[in-house]
């Protein structure tokens, strides 16, 4: 099994830092590539570096057609450009904000969200909501903090803290989402300074898109995510 | 007041009709432009599309800034690139999908939409459930003409009415909603065949963009809809 | 273009502040009309007084079909009467509480309204539910003063300033709607006070009237707001 | 126990069919009285004849205040004036349309309505959707019979009868609700004939204002449907 | 009328306080039975619980079958196998949460529960979301006692005085629910003491069945109730 | 890793298809054990019949309790004691009915459900809702085979295929789940059948509780799903 996690900003030690979550949880047999665009922004913060960084995504898998790759997972908790991602390409794709999502449904009542800076907040919301995710989520808060700055990690993990602890006591929340892929790698020690659950998306998106290919389920291209009609 | 109308594709004969629809529309004393970008799609048919449309979409508005643009009217269905689009001006933005759905809302209690293609139904109705405006909204349907086919408008009428007619009856609709920007020009024809309102979207995006601008309104900057952080 | 406001209270000194906040936003062109019925409740608070405005209302509305009226504008925030008022006329009608509603969601993410009293409060959510329009909205929040307090504007816009500061804060909203007609005229120093957009409802109302006109539209007369039957 | 049951319309023949219901459902021990307004619309069909018979409602119910009235039912399915009417008493009161919902959710999983004409639908869409009581509701149609016409019994049940059958297959439902109180009387033949239960909203309605009254519950007066202010 | 009120946890004090509430509320001529599964929890603190305790209430429906019994109440705020209670008998049953819920919006426009633990919000939030009745719920919270400590009636009258004071300050609701069977008797004292209406499940519970077997109604075996499939 | 695989019922025939289909899908390394209470009911065809299998279920959880289970999955596709079972052990349950519609949205944008009889429709939307799950989903409908009759296969197979078209067709659906246990195995051919994926449930909640285990998440002990209360 070959799985491809694309970061879709330019910054390479965000990819660094994801590559390491990935490799943390892949399974034993799973080939991993861990890549980002060459081209677009430094970071996603709001919907105009989304649709930047979108396009060139898309730009990258419609490239790696053909080469083998069993599924993707897109390593923005925007879920930046994910419905595009399904349509060029016959692997399924997974974005690290629905499959965190997911994968708290599945051991908590209720979650919450921390992500990076308050102006992604709406951006998640609606995510959420058209997924029907924000059932379940008490609610999506920011830390605050610029999606840069996150790898200054002692600094991070302790706003993390702070923040978390807030909110599990104001939402009455069971289980903490890391809201930004850059936070990779702070979930396992985030959880047992907070005593709940704490989802780190690229862990969610690797084991996710595991399930699928070992499902052999494909994205359906019955419609809406056909491959783009020729004009 | 100047308005900026940008058909998202890079068909100009679409361009065409939308700003004979638009100068049908407009009040005396708004300059109008119309355009559209120079490089994408030829049509909008799913995501992908989407999203390289919205990439020179939001281009063709940052090289605008500083041209004493009042407000912008993004003229697909889809609202390609909208929550972007705010971002990079301060001037506001509508889109002719929202436009339509607004406006429908306030002369029927129940409206439908009859569209080009099936494939854009579920992006339609992720759009509507995200505005809120799927309330009143009875169904989303497919005429099943690609968006290019437009261009025969006899043909292109002909479907519609045959398609509107269908809808009415099933949902119970009373008030229809052309779909694609590339309808424009039909809504009085065909309001007339079927004895109820039926909406423009071109000609409601034009008529919201000129009552924000009339009010004084623009778009917030206050998080959301900020202009891009620096890195 | 002839456009009829109603305020549906009986307290002319409102309809003069609403004519104030009317002759600021009219189109050059459009021939004014503000007026109130002669019978019916000094203020609406809550649903009997609803109920009593609306009477006088519709027979308002009534008294003046065939008299060239193009479109009507219901200057309170309840929309009091609306469903109603669009059965007996031809002519389209929008209300302001519903006109606020459709013109902060063009302009952000995330808006909040400040009414006069608690009472009122879930009666505007409940038409905001019903519109749809509660999906972007962060919040309905009184300000706690009676309607009639508002005529002491220096007073009312000390109060106003206060609590919408609160409420930005807690609702982490980006745009203010003021939720009484009786508001009028203090959108434009209030956002400059606070930073945000503020949406005056009359204003609202006029252009949202204004664009429907333009655009050559109607209350669909085929079912739900079909005259009312003879028995 | 003293308990008012009011036909919001002028029709007596109307308020004799309610009153019929009502005795044959009415608790030993407590007194009924059936009434209606003296004046306003002969039938409810629509928004406006709504607002035409509120208004009278309100103050027939203002006009019985401190005659020892326990509990008030509003005998119209579209629950007209039901909001207003809280407030102007100190006795709780209930809508048979409300009361139809409520009841028939405590006996099926899945309940259709069958009101008169398609004009109600949306009205009735918009009620229960506000009292959160359209979950479980899986359609609301019309027979296609103006409320007048409901006094030809004979003729009336034959149509409910055809019109309920496509119902229940149509929307697979497990009980029928009278979307009408001049459908009162019609509901046990129906449910005989149809082999599901068929809920009678004057009974529903009834019998829920003599379990708030045996429960000594009143309405609350804390805010929203305290009395009407003084100006 | 012949009722049976089953308490499904087996502690007998509780039955009795239970009884109390019934005898204080039913209507002369109903006869009452009120009573315990033998087996089964002491309290049903959660959903394993909640299994454990309709394991034996649906057992000790179906060992009254034929016994002559009208209608059935379930006093547990949860509603503790209440669907599965609804396919065992002939006669309808009614759940003290869900009747709460019903009574509640019947006389206000804002509720809110109070219950046991925080362990059980969630458990209640779904069911109100199952039965639509969130709608104008606002909030379900927890005094932080444990059921059986409700035995002490002074203290958890001092317990749920204070938390309802603040319930009903932030979120602005106008009646208190009881949110556990076990609270039955307190809810006229805590009226009083709030000022406004408070809901004593077990009332409710009674009242509803009373008005449904006065209505001749029973639960509809068309489909989703109907007795247990022969294997 | 140590999954165990609990059929809820007692018939040991789909014991044995679930674990040949949990064989097909395991990952090489992952120890399997497929089971079913000795006690209880032969199908789960109601909610009578899930509160009996559940009860015997949560049991068998308990007595499992130290044995070195690392995950469970609840094999029924009602989810049945999922919430309790989730209460009574450390390690992740997940249910086959949530793991289906996980999947479905991963790779589709509008999937339906085809379960065995029409008495499970309701109890499957009101999960589906509960989990927020119904939003992509476009219906939930019967095959009209009872639980037991999926033994003949073929008999099975040739009703799934013909059904299923009828759905996709009239829901406009792109992947298809099968909504039953015991459906099991029929998930290949049929998707090759149709040309669109459809999911098995077991498939995919081995898949997750795989890719939990695989992530080192264990279900919130927090607070909803903590062990039972001592009394």
């Amino acid at each position: 099994m070959r799985i491809m996690v694309i970061n879709p900003n330019t910054t390479t030690s965000f990819t660094d830092t994801i590559q390491k979550s990935c490799e943390r949880y892949i399974s034993a047999g799973t080939e991993l590539i861990v890549t980002n665009p060459s081209k677009g922004v430094a970071s996603i913060e709001g919907s105009s570096d989304g649709i930047k960084a979108a396009y060139h995504l898309v730009e990258l898998i419609e490239a790696n057609e053909g080469q083998g790759i069993d599924g993707y997972v897109v390593a923005c908790f925007d879920d930046t450009g994910l419905q595009a991602a399904r349509e060029v390409t016959s692997a399924p794709v997974v974005g690290i904000g629905e499959a965190s999502l997911h994968m708290a449904s599945l051991i908590s009542a209720r979650y919450s969200v921390v992500t990076t800076l308050q102006r992604s907040v709406s951006i998640l919301q609606d995510n959420a909501s058209t997924y029907g995710l924000d059932k379940r989520c008490q609610g999506i808060h920011a830390v605050n903090l610029p999606v840069l700055a996150l790898e200054d990690k002692a600094l991070a993990f302790e706003a993390m803290l702070k923040r978390s602890k807030e909110i599990l006591e104001q939402d009455k929340s069971e289980c903490i989402i890391l809201g930004c892929g850059g936070m990779s790698g702070m979930s396992e020690p985030l959880s047992e300074a907070l005593g709940v659950p704490v989802i780190d998306g690229t862990a969610a998106g690797i084991k996710l898109i595991e399930a699928l290919v070992g499902m052999k389920l494909q994205t359906s291209k019955a419609c809406t995510y056909a491959y783009p009609n020729k004009k």
